[in-house]
């Protein structure tokens, strides 16, 4: 299945084709190699109440499918696919799951399938655990391992997914201390396509508000998994405590993470620039700027790209390091699309660009 | 040359590498299928005041090219390329154009070649006229025919090119009366990376404002002669008179131009829309969005779409046409590549996207 | 109860006070030198679904008024009131103005009372004509002699309120042809607090869209009545025909209104600026800008101030008029807090500024 | 001269009144009930590279002053006032201040004076330390004492105003480690009306960035001043590390900061809001807001209020307060109004209000 260049061709669905992740899914599946050779069809596009609307009349960016009507959300409308994207509400990933053939690549924007600790799922998702996933971020350590034939993965969420990459390298490395600071601006597309008076425009532009802090928003278990796992990669069997504020700005994409930890005695700005440099020296999406030059979201607009910037504070005792995704790219479904390109075979870079829309 | 499946490598220069113009069109070439197949090598990139910087200090978006380093602007740094994109100040193109080879294909994103006429030249920009290139908006009656193996190609202004588009075919079919108001509003780039206190960021946010009214803006004569020019296709000799009025919104990019005629007495809307139908169906960026549908300039961007919807009020007797473009990429870069691809007998289509970026 | 320094104390309520026009109306009531001086107090505060909440919650901006609970909006809660603003969705002030007594003043934000037309509000609002009450337009001809002592006013539509007094002195004086078009940019908060998936943040920045084009939204008509007015001052009774585009920018309030119609031929330019000079030479909020400048929505922000520029496109043949305005401010919440001014027989001005808010 | 209901009237200049700040101080002052009694004179408006400019070609918002020229900033044309204010670049002031009397009520809203470490500000600001002015932020330790009758103030930085507000009761009340984390957001007005190409509207909308990270930026030091006073209020003379990252966000106006500090053993979240409670239950402007809503800076807009909250992060061990200001107001020129009046004997909320611009 993974061979793109002529063997069969590759049937994709997409379940919640109306909302954010699902419409930044199909755009991406647009401008993919195997899209435009022919050897990947776009198949089922469904959703909930949005069934039986055009995808033109929801998603009119993507004019190329503007006349394809959405299908209900049931097994059966995606049954025969290759490759199923669910871009659903929480909760809504196992039932379909279930369902489908273990054949069926299924890759989960939603949490369902992110947390492996039940104890953690139940305390933030007041719901039952319903099991765990691999991991669709790649960059972390082991991560490829466990994507390459996958036919289950779950999408990282948006703030682990920059904030875990700000700070793994240095975790692993011993260079911090196990408690982290991040304070993460995001723009509003992160809260999905939902009716909401806070997230009308006339509220939310010219204001910037934090929300769920205090360790209340539910990415923050996410994070604390991830660098548990960079902490074992570097041999320390520790946890790492959190604490994660989440930001709302006036734009539509993009997050910018802060993400400070007590530096470890006696590491300088050169020994922890190296580890960085270690870190992601092979990683295609992930830059670490040139020193003294700062991440912005609006360079990282619509591509896969992270970039980082590390410094030390060496009247405070820390480690800064700023990383910029875009939430809906990288931080949805550009990880979505690079999972499904690592499950399958095909160059893990296909469909993906480190080049932003700016400005 | 035009072979870009086996024949020799095209190089591409692009001058003025640090504008907006030109991060756009290099944003383009990044993803044009020839570069991706090492068929099209970006060669020297220019700047005036820029030049020894990085391209990653300047556009750090285009993270590919972030180490490379601008050139001076000069004819002997753009001496060696097959194509040489132009995103100068105004005035600066012909003196570089004559000491280039007559081979080289020469695409100015600047004004200085679109208009045809040397009085109107000099009444807008005054200063002499330098002459008048093939116009590169291949939707303008013969607009193809011109541009097929041009060497020298005049991009469009971002204004004139979704104005003339939305009111040539009704000008064309005669169904309007030859007096047509547009008001435009445009996003901040528009007016390039200038240093000018009313463009700052914390002017612009939360503001619009009209600039350049009552004819007073240089793209009113630009857009009268292309209109001129559809009436001609129409059979019509008559000048049309143009009431332009630019405003500028808070928004980096995109243009929504709403244009108004006095329809000729008789025509009803079926009529108008099946002029729109007809002069657009075959079109690959053009699209007549479905009844009662309106184009936003969100939908269209990055991509190179142009989505109109045409209405009749008949109260007012007045026809409506409602366009929308990326004004760096349809309106500029875009229109640039699509020119360059039309130039060389390369797929008209190749490195362009009718998928915007959204939300 | 016209005397605010020394009579009986004026007691105001507002229904619809979670709303952006009912809050506005608070805003400019907590700055207004009656309550400063405790000569006007606020009273009633009503909602619909919001009843029952803090103000606080729903409008945080109003610090003061934090802890006010919001009642159902009823006649009962309502009376025993001098002032009662409605800020309610359209046609439900009629059944609560009904059952409030004669001498109470109020105040209608909604649309139920502006159009004197039966027809056109039925062709418009699809409902049964309430009738129509005194305009709050005092700018327009006779707009003051209407309101003073009124008890019964019809605050004007954000549109309409711009449109016509950038359109009214030439009509008035005839210099223009009794066509005009009219293409106005507007703030979201122009659609009210509406849960919509358009006016949502993420659909809202960086697009700008048209909407209820060609004749289609309700405020033609309107306009269309207040330059009919504008004519008969004038001496003619004449329809003017209103083409009418509004277009919905990135930015939470503000109205920039270009408006354009053929001028009489022999008009020049001084003669254009004489008409606005002489008209609005006099008028406390609204200013015709120095010659050359253009208004700008963002320097009127929260203030009651028009600002205005007056041109001829002498090519063209064409008037343009552009305006700015705070669409919640004299666009809605100002007119009604200068009406009841009026009404009140307290100076027009107080409570009110031309200072606006910026950057 | 405290008088204003009946003594001589007071004389006001505003040196740098083409600035953001300037603006803001005159915006204050056209809304100060001395103003309007026409106890508070508005004399000399000055400027650098703009003297001989209408206000209102550089200040189009403010309307009532839209024909005064603005003069040179000099000793001599500043003489004569009662009161000035300064909004000039870093350094500039203490020349002027020299020459002008010593009973002259000088405000500086520029840095010079802010910091009472002459070795602080060398490392921050590469000059001589020109010495130091009662701070004018009344509601830290000791503020108002050092404000009544001064007549040299030095304004408080946008960022330390806030930041420290946020932080002080905690650090007083040793609740928290000496290690403090502050990532605040802040509009685009912060940065001043700068030429810089990071400030144009086309890079600043749709993105986020850090700048000046790691303890670069000048605010840090402030910030630290201001706590260890705190902290010696409490009875404990320690240094306080601030950890201080800025992200410039794409609006005009407001700052958003996110403040986290290690919590001492034994506090629960109870007793960290009972000190805030206390702290500020006197305070006109600072508003801990009740528990579970948080502060956004849309909500303060155009006011002086402080929005706080306080919560505790059990996980990570945390102290998280989050406070919004408008950056220009409280951040600047109502702090510097809030200390004229206490300067003045003047009622100290005279001219400021809680109500914020919105949405």
């Amino acid at each position: 299945m993974a061979d793109t260049s002529g063997g069969p061709v590759l049937r994709v669905a997409v379940a919640g084709a109306s909302g954010y992740a699902g419409g930044e899914v199909l755009r991406l599946l647009l401008g993919h190699p195997a899209y435009r050779a022919g050897r990947l069809e776009i198949g089922a596009l469904t959703a909930g109440s949005n069934a039986g609307s055009t995808l033109g009349s929801l998603q009119p960016h993507l004019l190329p499918l503007a006349d394809r009507v959405l299908a209900e959300t049931t097994p059966e409308v995606l049954a025969g696919h290759d490759v199923v994207f669910l871009g659903l509400p929480h909760g809504q990933s196992a039932a379909i799951a279930r369902l489908l053939p273990e054949s069926t690549v299924i890759i989960d924007c939603g949490a369902d399938f992110r947390l492996t600790d039940a104890a953690a799922w139940e305390k933030y998702y007041k719901s039952e655990h319903a099991g765990s996933w691999p991991y669709g971020l790649p960059e972390l350590p082991g991560g490829r391992d466990r994507l390459r034939g996958a036919t289950r993965i779950a999408v990282p969420g948006c703030y682990p997914t920059v904030s875990s990459l700000a700070l793994a390298p240095a975790v692993a490395a011993g260079i911090v201390e196990p408690t982290v600071t991040v304070v993460a601006v995001s723009g509003t597309s992160g809260a999905g396509r939902k009716l909401d008076v806070g997230l009308l425009g006339s509220e939310v532009m010219g204001s910037a508000r934090a929300y769920n802090i205090a360790g209340a928003h539910r990415h923050t278990p996410e994070i604390a998994q991830n660098l548990k796992l960079a902490a074992a990669d570097g041999g320390a069997e520790v946890d790492i405590a959190v604490s994660f504020t989440p930001v709302l700005a006036p734009m539509p994409r993009g997050i910018l993470a802060t993400c400070t930890a007590a530096l470890r005695p006696g590491v300088d700005a050169a020994q922890a620039r190296a580890v960085y440099e270690k870190a992601y020296a092979d990683e295609p999406f992930i830059h670490l700027l040139p020193e003294g030059v700062l991440p912005q979201t609006g360079s990282v607009l619509g591509s896969n790209a992270v970039t980082l910037q590390v410094a030390v504070d060496a009247d405070a005792g820390q480690l800064v390091v700023i990383g910029a995704i875009d939430n809906l790219t990288k931080g949805t479904a550009g990880a979505a699309v690079q999972s499904m390109n690592l499950a399958l075979g095909i160059d893990e870079t296909a469909g993906l660009t480190t080049v932003g829309v700016a400005p």
